[in-house]
This record gives structure tokens, sequence and C-alpha cells, in this order.
């Protein structure tokens, strides 16, 4: 019998590619509840520094630059734009409401800025083209803010579903995201007003299912999608809770559901025709500093039917660095070529930003269709 | 923080009504692989006794007398008809092929024999109702096969789930049931024969997710099923994969999926508004001993989104006796009632397997009509 087993692994500081280079210096455009944790990432990253941080108010700049660990070299503006003109600033991070998104990112490409932005990467994937096309016609690096796709268990998951031996061909994934939102966010949050963040709990939380099953499925795009019936919707008509079924040509299918209602849940199940992969914190884990996942390969029971003889395997990863961190890291190490090393900007972020969209894109016009199949066009 | 904890419970023998009335004496219609185990559970229930077994072989039958336990003074016959000839038998258990239920369970009917039928219960309501008349007009009990339902475990899950302060109400609900069939299963095993088990992993697999399903939602039936598009199915239109969405008035939904042609996955995903319910060996735990399960209340994550303060909590119950000896312990309680108590069957179970086949039957209507949804009436 196969016990259960701790397959540790570690990522270390060390093992992250140090700055050889100068320190790439960020430049936040607002100070939304998230810039504090991605301000805190910036400073954890070996290769990114705190630069500037404008707002609307240069007062409330002021406060979140210094509750955040900014440096007090660090610039501190009353405006979006005098970020994007603060010629020291060579990567912006955009925390906007969705619906600013092509404004913002337009402009700040075209002020030669690199992007980090905050997810959903727009309204719709013609607005995210927009920003595409500033990115690539001014040669700056596009990046969305999906953290979990930066920590180390991802690569480790994705390795283990890549494997024809122990996983085998994927046929069937869900994945959901759900918390239950105060009656204050219900009523307040940016997140559930149709002019800020029109795709509320899809484009918040199903965003990070889609991305998953997307990643699951080796970024092969469904062919086909079919929002579930039952959607929830506040008064002025923004989604509550929403979920979907997708289809491949191949036959593997993905379910999905997201919510602002219930309790706390961020699940991806993945059932391969050798292999089964369970991961119950996949957006943020358990703990900072080590996250699992459930690894399973022919599992069987034994000959009389009374108990398993293979169980999962519980897989443990160790990081230093949090995944925010890394994405991050991440960010400015591409920056730092293109800058110093004349490289051209990494095309696969954008490229699975714009893949995650056309599939919220297409759960959106699903449930505005009443819930009629609709085919995805790349 | 709350620490994931380890809640024990534990069932005894001891707790066990035990037999204060001579033992429920058992024959078993046919041989088949599922009916070792049920002997053996025959063997451990306090309140039971193996008293017969036929074959259309008496041969085969002597053979498996002898192999699973039969006393010595037990009973082999070379034909079914006998087994509910013998007057000395009190309950027989039905493990033939979905097809020849309805024939047989309503002759064990008639010659007021108890009736332990496996699943799936029929290959249709109409059948299904035949037989339920039968035991109705002659008194007798009738419960399905569906082993996981008698686990201390699962009355657990059901008071997790029943807590309003807890759990909260239900909103949506997940369930897979997978296994890989060999080569020489999806070339011989009844369960892909359309002349002997029509439903094939329907019927064989997605009885236990929606089963699992409608146990959660308190047996209230969905209103519709809209199965999905991507059932497989062997050369003679057998289901060896299919899944579905159920959706109920309140708004709450259920999706699931089962197949023959992955590797095994048997889990229950509950989202409520205040809990979450994880379980990955429903069907049969891991260990026969104990069963786990793994619940969680207003989850939440610190303010600066870095970790969880509260994590879901691992439940460890356990139980001396297996969950099908309990099964059958439950059945022979109930004969003994009605035998020496005069009291009338208990309608609990039959209802809920009418209830279970009734949704089977709505996913197999949905995918012959195209996937259009289908309405579900009692």
């Amino acid at each position: 019998m196969e016990l259960q087993g701790l397959i540790p692994f570690r990522l270390h500081t060390s093992n992250l590619q140090m700055a050889e280079t100068p320190k790439i210096r960020f430049g936040f455009i607002g100070c939304a509840g998230i810039a504090r944790r991605v301000s805190r990432a910036v400073a954890l990253a070996p290769n990114a520094v705190l630069h500037a941080v404008g707002s609307r108010s240069i007062d409330k700049a002021r406060a979140f630059a210094a509750a955040n660990g900014f440096p007090a070299a660090a610039k501190v503006y009353g405006s979006y734009e005098a970020v994007l003109d603060d010629p020291e600033v060579d990567a912006v991070y955009l925390p906007l409401p969705t619906s600013l998104h092509v404004r913002w990112a337009v402009l700040a490409a075209s002020k030669k800025k690199h992007v980090l932005l905050e997810k959903p990467v727009a309204l719709n994937v013609a607005e995210f083209d927009e920003i595409i096309a500033a990115c690539e016609s001014n040669g700056v690096q596009l990046m969305d803010g999906t953290m979990w796709m930066h920590h180390p268990r991802t690569s480790k998951m994705k390795e283990f579903l890549s494997d024809v031996n122990r996983f085998g061909q994927l046929r069937s994934i869900h994945s959901n995201f759900t918390f239950r939102a105060s009656a204050d966010f219900l009523e307040n949050d940016i997140r559930v007003k149709p002019d800020l963040d029109a795709l509320g709990a899809l484009g918040d939380e199903g965003w990070y299912c889609l991305r998953a099953i997307l990643w699951a499925a080796n970024y092969e795009l469904p062919k086909t999608v079919i929002a579930s019936r039952n959607p929830e919707c506040n008064q002025v008509g923004v989604i509550l809770a929403c979920g979907a079924t997708l289809y491949w040509e191949d036959g593997k299918a993905a379910t999905f559901y997201c919510s602002f209602l219930s309790n706390t849940s961020t699940d991806i199940t993945a059932l391969g025709t050798k292999g089964t992969l369970h991961v119950h914190d996949f957006v943020l884990p358990y703990e900072e500093k080590e996250a699992s996942f459930y690894a399973a390969t022919e599992l069987d029971v034994d000959e009389a039917v009374t108990k398993w003889v293979i169980q999962p395997r519980k897989h443990i990863i160790e990081t230093d660095i949090p995944q925010e961190a890394l994405m991050v890291n991440e960010l400015a190490r591409l920056v730092a070529d293109i800058k110093f090393k004349k490289a051209k900007p990494e095309k696969k972020w954008p490229t699975i930003s714009r893949k995650t969209q056309l599939v919220v894109d297409a759960v959106k016009a699903s449930i505005d269709r009443g819930f009629e199949p609709v085919q995805i066009q790349e």
C-alpha cells in the first residue's frame, strides 16, 4: 500500500535570479485595497523598488506611501498623470476599477511604462486588444495581476498535469472561487457597481476559475461556453454569482462557479485518464510559506472493495517569498531584460490574459443571450 | 488563528442495537461481484445471517457460498425461484443486472420477501414504481444498496450541512464519481451492455453523485436538469461518461460528472452561505475503520490578504463496522420490526431511491433530447 506522503519542495530567495542590473522602479496608479498587498510585494521582490504613488488626492497618496513601506525618497503625486510623467518610473501598477483600465493602461504604454494590470484586465476583449496594441507599439511588457500563477506550487501542479504517465489526458475540470461579501461590500464596493466593475463576481472571482481551467487545459480555448441558468445579480444588474460549462473539441469539459454570496472556497479538481489533482486554496495558499496539493495516479481499491490500496498524496511546496512578490519579480525580470538587454516583451503573459478575457466575455454573452451556447473564436 | 483540528467520533459495535429477536435470514439472488462484498456485510451485521444463495448454476452457487463465508447450514439453490420459495428466507439481496430488477423484485415482494436492491434500482422510474407498488401491497421493506448512506460519517456531514450557524443555506454542490475501467470491463462488463445495464456510467456512478446532491439538498428535487453536451457512449450507445447541471427554484444549483474513462474520483463539494464541506472518498472511505471530511465555517484571510486566519477542519469518524454492514444492519432492523413488532415498512428508503431514479431519468432524457432542459415532476 502506498501511504500518503509529504513531498516537500522548497523555493528559497537564493533561487531567484538576483538583480545584476538596477532595480526596476514601480509607480502605483491609485491606492485601492489590493495596492497595499502589491506594495508589500514590490518591497519583497529583490529586483524591484517602490518609487512613486499617485492618487487624485495627494493626501491619500501620502498616507498610502507612509503606511505601505514606500522609502523616504519615494515620490508622492496628486494625480495619476504625474506618475506616468515621472521619467524614473519603469513600470506602473494599475489597480483602478476595470472601466478605467483601457484609458490608463493605454496612456501608460504611450509613456513607455511597463504595465502590471489588475484583473479582470478589461470590460471585454475589444478593450483589452487596445491595451495590447498600445503595449506592443511602445515595446512595453504587459502582465496581469493573477498572483497564483507565480507560486512555485503552480508549476509543480503543472508538472503533474503534464505527465502522461501520472496524469494522462485531461478529461474534466471543476473550479470554484467564492467568498461571502459583507453587507457593506454588497452596497458600496466597486465590484458591485455597473459603471466601475460591470463584470462583478465573474470578473473578480470567475476570472481565477477560468484562468485555472485554461491553465489546466494548456491554454487551449474551449470551443463552446454555456452559462448556468442561475446567475444572481444585484438590482442594477451586476453579477453576484454565476457559473458555466466549457466544452472543448476533444470531448473534455469544465465547470466553474463563482459567488460573492457563499462562504470562501477556492478549488481546482482536475480529472485525467490516469490521475487526479485536488487543490483547495489555489487563489491564496492557506499559509504564506508553504502550500500543498493532492495528486493521485491510478487510484484503486482492494479486491474485496473494502478500502483503497492507493490513496492521493499530499505534496507540500515551501517558499520564502509570497506569490505576489514572485509575480513582481517576474515582471521586473522581464522589464530589466527589455531595459538593459534589448530583449523583446514576453508575449506569454498578455496572451493568457487575453484568452481568459475571451472566456469571461463568452460566459457574460451566454448569460445575456438567455444561456445560449456561445462559440469562442480566437 | 483556528488550527486544523482532528475531531474524532467513534461508532462501535456496541452502539448498534443488538438483536433482541432472531436474526434476519438473507437469501442472495445471483452471485455478481458486488454480492461478495454484501455477503461479508451480512456476516458482519449482528442482526442478520447468510441463509441461502441461488444461481442459475448450482455449482456456481455452491462455489460462491463456500468462498464467501456462508454457514454450513446455508441453502444452495440452482435457481433464483428456489430462494424466493424458501419459507425461511426473510429478505433477499438482488445484485442482478438492472434490466432484471423489476421482474425479480416484484416476484420477491409477491413472495413476501423484503428486498435489498442494487442500484440503479431500475431502468426508469416507471419500472421502479412497479417495484414500489409490489412491496407496498405485500407489506415488505424495500431499500437500495447505496452503502455510503449508512456510514456514520454521512450523518455527521449531514449535521454540519443542517447547521444554519456553521453552514447556512446550501447554494452550490459539485459531485463526481469516476474510475478508469479496464479494457476487459469496457468490452464485457454488464455495465456497458444495452440489454443489461442500459444506463451505463450514469446508472452505476452518476447514481451516487445524484444521491449525494439530493442528500445535500434534503431530498428536495431539482426543478430542471440539463445534461452536459459531452457524454461519451460506446458503439452500442451505452453512456461511458456524462454530467449535468441541476437547478432548484431557490436559485441553488448542482453539477456532477461521472465516467468509466477517468482515474478514480469520488468527491462532494458543498458550498453554503456560511460554510463549506469537502469529502474526497464519499462512495468508499479510504480506510475501513475511519473516514474523514473537511468542514469550514466563515473562512477568512488576514487583513493584508497574505494567508488564511481560519482554515477548514478535518473531522475523523471511526467505525468498527464497515458501511455495507451498517446498511444490512439497518435493513434487518426494519425487517425485524415488521416481522416481530407489527411495524410498517419505512418509506424513507424507497422514497429516496425513487427521487434518485427520477433525476437519473431526467439526465438521460436531456441527453436523448439533445441537451434540452428537462423539468422534474414528482
